[in-house]
């Protein structure tokens, strides 16, 4: 039977020039994270069904690709449901298995425990440009760290490995859910409506002041609530380049609403990070970052890309999740990398994995006694045990054509090898 | 609800250690390979069921995990048989995908075409001590060079790996399956029994000359056949160390059933991997090797670690695979590493990654001021800049187990930090 050519739709094969950047970047985040003592982990692609729909997983839960029983013949006559068929399916994310991998583990591994995922996840998501049903995910997770050093300590290392990778003047945004919450909370906004109006804070970057208001009076929020809400953002605009500041000045006026420990925790946070940083970036507090999920307990950051218009990433602390998993809280902090915006945004731009400047190709002529193919392998046998890339391929007959699609490939010289050696 | 800890049946979590050996060995792989000039290449996990189950793919196709179809809702009342349900499987091996990625992008790619492949596969057999059901294949294939430098390049970049990674005394075992068949024909053979032969045959070095006796002359094989096939081997005997010397014994004994073809691959391959080899090791040409697969036309290989009792891989040519799928026969070449088998001799010989040594705790004395604790960082940073491991951890009470626990883990340096600068 022939062959569909075709990958399964919305799923794409990776070709040798995006693979070449694929392994650099993974292997500068794994150096990186490395040197601030994470260490790798993986867990299956497979999960147990139980496990990817028991409603942590959001709308994700309706992306699974699902997976059939196996070692028993598929009885179709006899399946009422589909639990009758299917056990297992592809992870849709890294959090669910990386939460069951801890409590499974938990006596074997350190406290606290600092771990670096890289993996694919799959979503039945409908297919569209640039987006794909498999994708690869960067998560790196402190769990049994309360303190605050959780936080420091994933942001030196991930703004180390996105300055490794050659990213500048980027930034990370700073907030806490606690924060979030205060400031609505001193609006006079009801608890049950807060997630809805962080859904219309959250676009204030994209809508502007006059935007939100408009939002928040089309949801039917009072007048009163909303001109108390704004007034705090319209205040906290003379802060912008003070981060300080922004949260001294908040931490005054919604000192009924607020424990100092949230301010403490975000001033320690950014005078730690900016003492000790590696990489050229700058943080800033930012009280209009809300992000989506509603898991985040504490304090949440993002990594924005101004020049790029988009966010690369992003965490926060999550200190009751596993515990809904397992009976136990465990305190979790969590900073995952946007691994494919960031292999796009290298691709687009051009960039040259460093180290690969000298490429050699032997050109063999066809025929060539053994003895002759044999001197030419001893001597790319000797660049090579260098740390030279040598590569030997048959001459063909037109030569000329044969360099130029040879230089595309990114080979740089060119050594001809004749079945008589040229005298 | 709460989470089921175990991973489903048959797959495994990767723990922090046996992780830093999988990514010290995948880096060693795609280093030594790219100075040959292979180059990565991925495909998507799922593959279309139609291209799992087209007889390619031997008894693997009796243990393809079958994914459920996506993006409507599934109909189990009209769904007549499984092909109603499933679209997409995940895949088995490797060279379905890369015989699928070649033909989709044939265009794009150099000619020829030289490519290493690393990547889980998932295979639904009965759940047994050290397999999985998921686990990770490296196959390095060239397609388009129909001369032994394919086999050549392929021997002397997988024994440059095998060797890199500290793997010394092992063997290459070089056969041809026209060799094979030639001396099947010599003792008198059908045609149809070849297969059938080779299987016992390939028991040479468990059950000796004898047991290959006695196994073919019980499934019927005339004495006469038997005595004439047997003193083949007998005579190969006197060439135990002699590769270049049996081959041309066969060669003259087989004439008439023998291209002069066979003998010069065998020795052209055996000159210039003695020549230009890298590592530490014997290729040996084998006349009992005959590798499974029936799909191999020409040289076949194997890597033989006697030390460990087991082969760690092996290859050869399927000039006539690539036609099967695609209607245009494709000259192909191909060398499977056994990963997951020198990951557990890695792991039981003990193996540390090298440049592993010093390894750093900072431990902070807990409820330190923010001024100090920035100190602290500060001076991590200065090291992790320098590229050196260092781990920041608060100080637990028992200050001594938590150091004997570090230890555990490869840390050999501790610092402390305590809330006042000692004097």
């Amino acid at each position: 039977m022939a062959l569909t050519k075709k990958t399964v739709t919305g799923m794409k094969d990776i070709m040798p020039d995006e693979m070449v950047i694929r392994d650099y970047v993974i292997s500068v985040i794994t150096e990186t994270y490395s040197r601030f003592g994470f260490t790798r982990i993986e867990t299956p692609c497979v999960e147990n069904i139980e496990n990817l729909t028991n409603k942590q997983g959001g709308d994700n839960e309706k992306l699974i690709f699902k997976i059939l029983k196996r070692g028993e013949k598929l009885n179709l006559s006899e399946a009422k449901e589909e639990a009758d068929l299917v056990d297992g399916g592809l992870r849709y994310d890294l959090t669910v298995p990386l939460v069951r991998y801890f409590s499974n583990h938990a006596n074997e591994l350190p406290n606290p425990f600092k771990a670096l995922q890289m993996g694919n996840v799959w979503r039945a998501d409908r297919p569209q440009r640039g987006r794909y049903r498999q994708f690869m995910q960067c998560d790196i997770d402190i769990l049994g760290e309360s303190t605050n050093l959780a936080e420091i300590e994933l942001i030196l290392a991930t703004t180390a490995t996105i300055g490794k990778l050659g990213f500048k003047n980027f930034e990370i945004r700073l907030n806490d859910r606690r924060m979030l919450k205060s400031m609505a909370a001193y609006a006079g906004f009801k608890e049950e409506d807060y997630d809805n109006v962080f859904i219309t804070l959250d676009k204030m970057d994209k809508i502007g002041l006059d935007g939100v208001t408009a939002e928040l009076s089309e949801n039917g929020y009072s007048k009163e609530c909303i001109d108390k809400y704004l007034s705090l953002f319209k205040e906290l605009e003379s802060y912008k380049n003070d981060g300080r500041g922004a949260v001294e000045y908040l931490s005054s006026t919604l000192k009924d609403f607020l424990s100092e420990e949230v301010k403490n925790n975000l001033t320690e946070i950014m005078d730690a990070v900016n003492a000790a940083k590696e990489a050229d970036f700058e943080l800033v507090f930012d009280p209009t970052l809300v992000r989506g999920m509603s898991y985040y307990t504490g304090t949440i950051f993002e990594i924005a890309m101004p020049e790029f218009g988009g966010s690369c990433g992003g965490g926060g602390r999550y200190d009751l999740m596993v515990g809904k998993f397992t009976g136990n809280d465990v305190p979790a902090c969590g900073f995952s990398i946007g691994f494919e915006r960031i292999i796009l945004l290298l691709m687009e731009s051009g960039f040259k994995v460093p180290g690969e400047e000298k490429k050699t190709v032997f050109l063999i002529e066809k025929g060539m006694s053994s003895e002759r193919l044999t001197e030419a392998l001893k001597e790319a046998s000797a660049l090579r045990s260098n740390g030279q890339k040598v590569l030997v391929v048959k001459m063909n007959k037109n030569k000329k054509f044969q360099k130029e699609q040879l230089t595309k490939e990114g080979y740089t010289e060119f050594i001809e090898f004749y079945r008589n050696p040229l005298n």
